[in-house]
């Protein structure tokens, strides 16, 4: 899909139960307001008998205001019980990172933010251990060391929570953050937290993936991004890639080889959540791409 | 997709200029029938300024029959200018086959149909030498040996197409016959004939694509499957898929390792085919997934 | 690797504990009799210590005889400890296949052997259940019916085993056998029992991987070809792969695309088997490709 | 495979006709002088009748130096008629780029290599747009801006490769650097310099392959990275991957798509030759991996 990058388009993610006429409905209600669409994709869970629709069109010439919208809307959606969520393409959101020691994901996030793939802000980088501040500086970024222990786990969360709140976080990336978050700070940004889990699951959940592929002697490694939830490694998917490997792979073969998959799957989660492509329900995702 | 196997539906094929509104429009003509839409699919090439789509909708209930569907629609699709083909899930279409020496693909189309995972009547097998037609015996087709060689190539054609017409096929699958089809013999089938080539096209086309690929030392094979234009291996591509080779594989390898990829190209273009899936627009194809 | 289909080569699979000088030793024992080596592969486990080769060599023109390559084996062999395996590429295998209902692996299979693809012979097909008896009456192989409940299990399998006995099965392919084997008729045919899941183990162990893989969400699904031990689907991994899925795919479009993955990952475990190309050694396989 | 990253090894690549007894004369060699052989991967071209292997062995507790190395080999390598290489692994090569406005492949290769991935020194960046200078400066590397015009071009790749030699470049990498080197540039550095092209070759080679891949609706676009010989496009091939795309997407999605290829089939090329697991012989590559 492509659309011209200098009009404001507006984006409205749907979901309700499935009846006959929806589609027809919310499709008229744009024309209705002389909308052009740009992009329109709808799935059908006939099982769970839902419906799904992300919808973007052009605002230029677009018959209602921002706020209009939202007040025209509001019947319609009371009328099919529809959930929804609106955006437009010209809020930049906020991405905040929050790293450990090792740099590759967060090297590939910067290099695509900074060649404009990637068309977000970064105001801060937090980070347990303080290795990885020389790379928050050559792109200009601020950095904020809070080291966790268990014993000081929930104070410092609660710096870290309020150091996402002073920098405006929308949305949070664990580029291989290797501290677990507890339940009370994922509540704060529910399916707006990011992880890259080195594994392809829910095969190896857990620590030490790569040991665990290597000795169960698989022929396929795999990464998943997915949003967290309050149960370690089970929140909703958002994607997932695989490479094939070998019994020529020792575990640190296996480690490298990783990086790649995790680099890419996650960069792709960002941008499908950044680009508003995602839709959960229940623990499972809806992709529009 | 899940559609209840009992019940027939109704599939709508269209593409036209893309206008402001086309979209409710086809949606509220399926709305107002009392259509209860089971998969609806849509694309906009904005490049191009195309809008495509297939609806599938259940005829349990549906207000018009078969035939007012037809009259009804009429004066819709020539005010949106509208090109349309419409199907019925509960008409099984009849394939022909064309082979020549290579069993795998005709092995693998005939187990997909035994087994009831491709729904279609197989009337005859047409081929230009005798091998296969123990194949043909074992699942109980007619088979028939027609020779072509270049001075006899018009009249046996001639009576390919005879047989074809008389077995009533309503599309044409080479599976791996190794002659190429006059212009004159695609005309009678314009995007029913449905090739499979052994190679990434558009490398490689031609003949002998393996020991090509093995003379320029490529690291990945293809397939390709295509719709046959009066162009060899020009025709708008169905699908295709890869696997990874290595210096160790031989051109006998590529061979033994190419059959798989043909199986499952070919058979998904088939099952693409007749589900409807497929529409066609200059050289290339839009498939509704 | 390529060789000629109609001479004799001698497979030599040998593992040990890694020493100076193995590789030299066991290359001039072939080279020492004139041997002309046409494939040679090794791997050496830094971290088990442990070294894998297979040697495929011509037997024109070699100077020992079948018999007397073990007897002059055997001195070198306990020297260095090496527990090795001796094949002849004019010994073709003989292949049961058990099955219960599902076709679509037995078909491929079936035209495998057909079509000369994978050198093997069939000497019959077990299930329990008579659904694909009409399968193997179309190839002309023996068909067994042995119906199998929790209380007639060590009876039925008794029955199992002596057919393979009487059909002088050499090795045992569960082509969607939807029975779990004891671990006593697992006994009988060590690292000689290949089956098939259908999942990307180690996710989705157990019964309706496809329901577990669509109710978690995953974004790709896979199959798994392995060994039968005494554990549940969790002998040494021979094949595995994988393809995209999507939110759109219902359970059903899971179970109709992962045959195709099914009938790939079997057959290559089948083929790999069969060429001697696997060794097993604790949980894992070396696999000479 | 797994070495210890403290000790020095031996990396010995060779080819050579196939000979009966050439794989005993070569590990022999090693064994001889209490040589621990680390790696040890060859293969024979039974078509060309040509015989490949990389050794690689600890040279702690190896009874000959570097020189003796040489001295010892050179009499065996005359005897086989063998062509040889031999490297040591404590010497790191030194890398130069070259790019033209894209960044995605330089900021990937950077990063690689300050997180240690890639163990190559960087000590220059040539560019014919001063675009990326920035870039340079961020990592600490000279830039050196070399405009290049069809008039211009002879004096300025004299220019470049003086650049290239002051700085003392064991081989370079054209990271997206998107002018044609003429063969003079090119035979001053024969199969040492590493090219980045954005499509599966042969498919597409020349310039714009994704406007071309969007043309011929291909659904699978790939990345080739080779060799740069004295014919465009036309260099052995290194490494290759391919991701699936669809109608759905516009050339700018396959832009934006295959910048992921080209990064992660550039940085494994690089790496592969980098560590000396490339073998060239005629237009084709044997890769030791």
């Amino acid at each position: 899909m492509q659309c011209d990058m200098n009009s404001t388009s507006a984006i409205l993610l749907v979901h309700c139960p499935d009846r006959r006429g929806i589609n027809a409905a919310i499709t008229k209600f744009v024309a209705d307001h002389q909308g052009n669409i740009l992009d329109y994709d709808q799935h059908v869970d006939d099982e769970a008998g839902i419906y799904f629709a992300r919808i973007e069109w052009d605002m230029e010439g677009f018959a209602l205001t921002r706020e209009q919208i939202v007040l025209a809307f509001t019947p319609l959606a009371q009328g099919y019980d529809i959930t929804w969520q609106l955006y437009f393409s010209d809020t930049t959101p906020r991405m905040a990172l929050m790293v450990s020691k090792l740099p590759h994901c967060l090297y590939d996030l910067l290099a695509r933010w900074q060649t404009g793939e990637l068309d977000v802000e970064i105001p801060l980088i937090v980070s347990n251990h303080p290795d990885l501040e020389p790379v928050a500086q050559r792109f200009g970024i601020d950095f904020h060391h809070i080291p966790v222990s268990a014993q000081t786990k929930p104070q410092q969360e609660a710096k870290q929570i309020a150091l996402l709140k002073d920098y405006k976080a929308d949305f949070v990336v664990l580029a291989r953050y290797m501290q677990i978050l507890s339940g009370d700070f994922v509540r704060h940004y529910p399916n707006r937290i990011i992880n890259i889990h080195h594994s392809f699951l829910p095969a190896f959940a857990g620590a030490k993936p790569y040991h665990a592929a290597h000795e169960r002697g698989v022929k396929i490694i795999g990464a998943t991004s997915h949003y967290v939830t309050e149960d370690l490694d089970e929140g909703p998917i958002l994607a997932q890639d695989v490479m094939t490997v070998s019994h020529k792979d020792a575990v640190t073969d296996l480690v490298r080889k990783g990086k790649d998959l995790e680099k890419i799957v996650l960069a792709h989660a960002v941008w499908l959540h950044r680009n508003r492509k995602i839709l959960v329900y229940g623990n499972r995702t809806v992709i529009f791409e």
